[in-house]
C-alpha cells in the first residue's frame, strides 16, 4: 500500500540529521505533515500502545474501542476470558463495527449488512452472500495485544517489539497498586493544541515544575537532582525512604528511585521504551492531593499511606502516578501535527463510591490543575516553535537530560524504522 | 490552465488497477485528494448534473443557483422562457453575481461595479469603462443546459455527452409524474461525512434495508432478488403487476421492472448514466409512507393510486422516488473526499396546500428515516474505510451486483477521461 | 531551512507570466497554498509591516505583540526609551514569551523554565542551566523596527528595504494629525473571507463606490476622475481647495491630491510602496462621518475642522484616513489563500473621552458600513475567482489604474523575490 512506504527517506535522513547534540529539536520536528505521517506508521503503528484497563471489559463480550490515527481499534474479552483486540472494521465492504467507546456485545454484528463476528473474530455468518464464499478467510484482522498488572497493551504492528522486559518489569512493580482491582472515577478528554513530542519533553522533565506546579513541588521531591540538592534535602530523602522500606521489606513496595530528580527514561541505549519506579513522598504527604492527606480508601495491596509514588511509563502513549488511595493516567493519542488527544484517567478502589469514600472535588485538584497547567504550556510552545525563527537551544544536563533522552530515543526509532524494525502493516492473520 | 492536466496519470492508473473484479474499491478511492480532484474534473465537470426542478424558475428572470466543487453556476429562464445556464461570475473581475439559492432578476447586474448582462447573458452595460471595449466578447459563459419532464439537467463540459438517450427515457416514463406541474413541501440539507461513492454504493443495494430500513422493506419489494424469492412473494408481486397494468395499459403508466430485487443500473458496458423505472408495491401500500395510505393529493396524470413507485436515477448526482401523491428527491454535491451535501426534496401537486391537502408529520417521515439512516451508516463506512487496515471484501452477486456495476461503471469514466471522454474545461462560448 | 528555499521557482515565473497586460490576475493567484507560501516570505517577511501604534506602548515595558503567517513577534519601548522588537520566541525551547495582545513587563520571564530577557532582549538569567552556558549568546532575536510619526513598522527580513522614504514622507505629511498624541476609541477585528491581494485590489479602486458606498461618496471626491468630471464638479473642488490652502498654508496641511479620483499608487516602476496624500471633502463634510457633522475634538495640531483628508497607506499590510477629528485605519494580516484578517482602529486625541466627547454610535458608522460593505465585496469575489471558468477581465484605464498599479507592484515584488531583492531568513543578530 503506498501509504506505507516510506516517502522521500532521503528526506527523513536530512530532517533527522539536523538535530545538534543537546539542544532541542528543529522546527520541521513540531508541524510537517509528511513527518507526522511517518511517525504515525513507525512509532504509533509500530509499538505497543496503552488502550485501557482490564476492568474496564470485566466479562466475556466487554468491549472498548479506540482510534488511532483514523484507524479503530476494537478490544474485547473473548469467550474464554481473554482480552483480544481486532481492527473494528467489517470484512465485507469495511464499516465501523462496533461504535460506543463501550459496551457489550453478544457476537459482532456489523450494521450494514449483518455479517456476523464471533468474540474470537471468527466470521460465522453472511447471510446474502452468493455460494462459495469462504469464511474461514473473512475473519476479523487481529491487532495484537497483551494486559499486564491489568494495563491493556494493544500493536498494530506486523511484528511487534518484544514485550517481555515490560511484563517483568510492571507485574513485580506495579502488582501491589491493583489496577485490576480498580475502578474510574473520573475521565477527562484533554484537546491539547500542541505535537505529541511536546507532550513528551513536557513531562520528562520537572524544570518547568517551580514556577507551573506549585501544587506538585510541594508533594514530591522531583525538583532536586541528586548532586545539586542541599544536605537538608537529602536527609529529608533519606528519612523517607528509611520510613517506607522499614514496613514494606519484601512486600514489593520498595523504593526504587530513592535520589531527587527523575528517574532516567526512555533509555535509548537500551531501547527501554517503558519503566515503573517508585518514589518518596515529602514529609506530610500522603498522597498526591492538595493538602497531602488521603482522598480515597487505600487501593490494591496498600495497607498504609507510606508508600510513596509509584511512577509507570510507556513510549509513546502512557503514564500514571500511583498513590496509596488513588492513581492518575494519562493516555495520549495524536490527531495531526499540532493537536494531541489526552484522556486523563482518575482511579480508585473498585469498591470506593463517591459521596461515601471520596469526593471529587478533593480527588481532582491536583491533576486537574497540573495536567491543565501542562496543555498551556504545550500550546504556548508550538506556538512560538512554529514561528520561522524559532531555533532550538541548549537542554539543561541537569535538568532536562530525559528530555534528551527521548529526543536520542524518537531518533532512532525514525531511523530504525520503528520499534520492531519495520513499519506497520497490517496483518492479515485472522483470530 | 495546470489545474486541468491530469495529474500523475500514471498514479492515476495505478491506482485504478488496484480494485480487484468482484470486490470493493480499495481505501485510496474513498480518501485521496488528488484523486478527488480529478473526479470532480473528470466526472462532475464532464458530465450531466441534475440542477433542479424546472417549476422552481417559472417565469423570465426567475433563478437558481448551484456551486459545484467550488465553481458556481447561475440557471434562469430567459427573456424567450427557455431555461439557461451560465458560469455565476462576472467577466470584469470575476465576482459571483447572483448569491441567494433562488430569486428574480430584470438583469443580471454585478454588485461589484455594475456591469450588467441581459438574461441571455449578453454584457449590455459596464460603465465607467475605457473605450474600445468589445462587449460582445463579455458574456457571460455559457454552461450546457437540457430541461425534460420538469428537470433540469447542466453540464460544465466543453463538449457533454450526449442526452438524447435521457431525453427519450424520461419523457415517456416520468411524464405522468407531472413534475412540471409540482411544488416544494419540504427541502432539507444534509451533510453527510463520507465520500461521494460510499452514498452511491449505498444508494445502489438493498442487501441492507431488513436491518436498516424497516419502514421501506413493508412498502417495497426490492429485497427479493427474483431467482431467491419465495413462491409466496413472487405471485404476490404477479398479482400487484396485473392490477397496477389492467388500469394503466396504453397510459404511459407501465410496470417496467416487475421482477423483484433492484433494476439493474448503471450500466457501464453499454455507458447507461441514467434509469427511469416503474416498480409495483406491496399489497396495502398506495404510496412511500409509514401506514401505506396516501399522504398528499394525486400528482400529474394520476387517475388513482394504483401507479407503484416511479425511480428514477442519473449519475453522478440525482435519484427521486414517484408515488401516486408526492415524490422525493436526492441532489449530491460533493464537498471533498469525505464529505458529500445531499439535498432532500419532497414534492407534492403544485395546488396542494399544507394543512389542508397535507401534513409534513405524514408526509415526511418515510424518507427522512431512510435518507438519516442511510447517512449515518455511509458515515460508519468512511470511519472504517479511513482504517489502514481496510481490505475490500467480495460483494454478493446475490444482493449488490448494482454496487458492482457502479463501481465499473465508475473505473471505466475515470480511465476514459470522463463522460465525454475528455475532462472539464471552461466553455467560451457566449450566450 | 528548507522552508525558505523558493520551491519550484520556474513553476512560479510561469504562473507570474500568465497575467495579461491591463487584466486582472488569473484564479491561480488567489487560490494556490504554494503561491501563498512564496507571498508569504518575499512580500510579508521580506517587507515593512505597520504593527501598531507608538501611544499604544507609552512606557518603558510597555508591548504589544503580533503574529504573522505564524511567526509571533514583540514590540516593546526599552529601558532607554526606544521601540525594538523581538521575535516572541524563547531561545531555550521555543516557547512563545509575551501572549497578551499588549502589556507591560519588567523583565521578559518565560512562563516555562524563567529564562529571563531584560527589556533590551539580553539573556539575563536562565537558572538551572548547567555551568557553560554563554548567555552573549543567546539573547532575543531582533526583528527590525523603525517608528514614524507615530506608527510602528516591524520588518522580520534581514536586510529590510530602505525605509528613509517612507520616514521623509510621512514626517511631513503625518505630523499635523497627532498620531503620537491619539487614543484608540474603538478597535474591531474582521475576518475578511479572500485572498489579501482581493482586499487591496477592492482598496485601489473608487469604481464601485457608487454602488457600495453611498456615505462614502457623499463626502469624498474620489469617483471623480479629474479628465471625466463635469465642470461644476472641478469647480466645487478648486473652491474647497482655495477655502482650505488659504487657512492652513506654510503648517503642514496642504493639500497634495487637488485633482479628483484615487492618487496614484503604490508606483511600481519607483518602486513606491508608501504614500501620504491630503484631500479636500465635498462642501457641508468637516469629516467622514454620516451627516458631514464633526463627531469627536480635534486632533493633532489642527485648528479648525477644514483639514479635507489625510490618506496614508503602506504595503502590504496599512491605511488610515485622517479626518480633523478622528483617524480610522486598517492593519491586514493574512491567514491563508482565502483568508485575511483586518484590524479596524478608530482613534480620537488622547484627551477624548466617551461619553463626554464623543459618542460611539456617531464616530463609528462611517467606516463600520465602508468596511463592511467591502469585506462583502471581498467574499463574494473570492467565492467566483474560484470558480475553474473564472477568465480575468480588462481592468478600466479610467478607474482602476491603481488595481493594475498594485498588479505591477506585487508582480515586480515576486519576480525580484521580495521589497529586498532576497526573501525572509531569520536575523540572528541579538539585541
Ligand atoms: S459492510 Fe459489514 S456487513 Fe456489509
Ligand atoms: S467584478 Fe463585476 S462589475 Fe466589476
Ligand atoms: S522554553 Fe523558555 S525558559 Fe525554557
Amino acid at each position: 500500500m503506498s501509504d506505507f512506504n516510506v516517502k522521500t527517506s532521503s528526506e527523513l535522513e536530512t530532517l533527522l540529521a539536523t538535530r545538534r547534540d543537546g539542544y532541542g529539536m528543529p522546527r520541521g520536528f513540531y508541524h510537517d505533515p509528511a513527518l507526522y505521517a511517518a511517525e504515525m506508521r513507525t512509532i504509533w503503528l509500530g509499538g505497543w500502545l496503552f488502550a485501557g484497563f482490564e476492568f474496564e471489559i470485566p466479562n466475556p463480550g466487554d468491549f472498548l474501542t479506540i482510534t488511532v490515527d483514523g484507524s479503530p481499534v476494537l478490544v474485547l474479552r473473548d469467550d474464554h476470558g481473554s482480552v483480544r483486540a481486532f481492527h473494528n472494521v467489517c470484512r465485507h465492504r469495511g464499516t465501523q463495527l462496533c461504535r460506543k467507546e463501550s459496551g457489550h456485545v453478544h457476537a459482532i454484528v456489523c450494521p450494514y449488512h449483518s455479517w456476523t463476528y464471533s468474540r474470537q473474530g471468527e466470521l460465522v455468518s453472511c447471510m446474502g452472500m452468493h455460494e462459495g464464499i469462504d469464511k474461514s478467510k473473512l475473519g476479523l484482522k487481529a491487532v495484537h495485544a497483551e494486559v499486564v498488572a491489568g494495563l491493556i497493551y494493544i500493536s498494530m504492528a506486523a511484528a511487534p517489539p518484544v514485550f517481555d522486559g515490560l511484563r517483568e518489569r510492571f507485574e513485580g512493580t506495579a502488582k501491589p497498586q491493583g489496577f485490576a482491582r480498580a475502578r474510574i472515577a473520573k475521565v477527562t478528554e484533554y484537546e491539547v493544541e500542541a505535537n505529541w513530542k511536546l507532550v513528551w519533553e513536557n513531562n520528562r522533565e520537572c524544570f518547568h515544575c517551580v514556577q507551573n506546579h506549585p501544587q506538585y513541588v510541594k508533594a514530591n521531591f522531583d525538583v532536586y537532582e541528586e548532586a545539586y540538592a542541599s544536605e537538608a534535602i537529602r536527609q529529608k530523602m533519606a528519612d523517607a525512604v528509611a520510613r517506607t522500606e522499614s514496613k514494606w521489606a519484601a512486600q514489593g513496595v520498595a523504593i526504587t528511585h530513592a535520589k531527587g530528580g527523575l528517574a532516567p527514561f526512555p533509555d535509548p541505549d537500551r531501547n527501554t521504551w517503558y519503566a515503573a519506579d517508585r518514589t518518596v513522598m515529602v514529609e506530610g504527604f500522603d498522597t498526591e492531593s492538595m493538602d497531602g492527606r488521603r482522598v480515597a480508601p487505600l487501593m490494591g495491596d496498600y495497607q498504609d499511606a507510606d508508600v510513596g509514588v509509584l511512577r509507570m511509563r510507556t513510549m509513546p502513549n502512557f503514564w500514571v502516578h500511583g498513590s496509596c488511595d488513588h492513581a492518575v493516567a494519562a493516555r495520549l493519542l495524536p490527531a495531526g501535527p499540532r493537536k494531541t488527544i489526552v484522556r486523563g484517567y482518575w482511579l480508585v478502589d473498585q469498591f470506593a463510591r463517591e459521596g461515601d469514600d471520596y469526593q471529587l472535588d478533593r480527588l481532582l485538584p491536583f491533576w486537574q490543575l497540573t495536567n491543565e497547567q501542562d496543555w498551556d504550556i504545550c500550546k504556548w510552545q508550538q506556538k512560538g516553535v512554529d514561528s520561522f525563527a524559532y531555533e532550538p537551544g541548549p537542554l539543561s544536563q541537569r535538568k532536562e537530560y530525559n528530555v534528551d533522552a527521548f529526543i536520542r530515543w524518537y531518533l532512532k526509532q525514525m531511523r530504525a524504522g520503528g520499534p520492531s524494525g519495520n513499519a506497520a502493516r497490517p496483518s492479515s492473520r485472522a483470530t
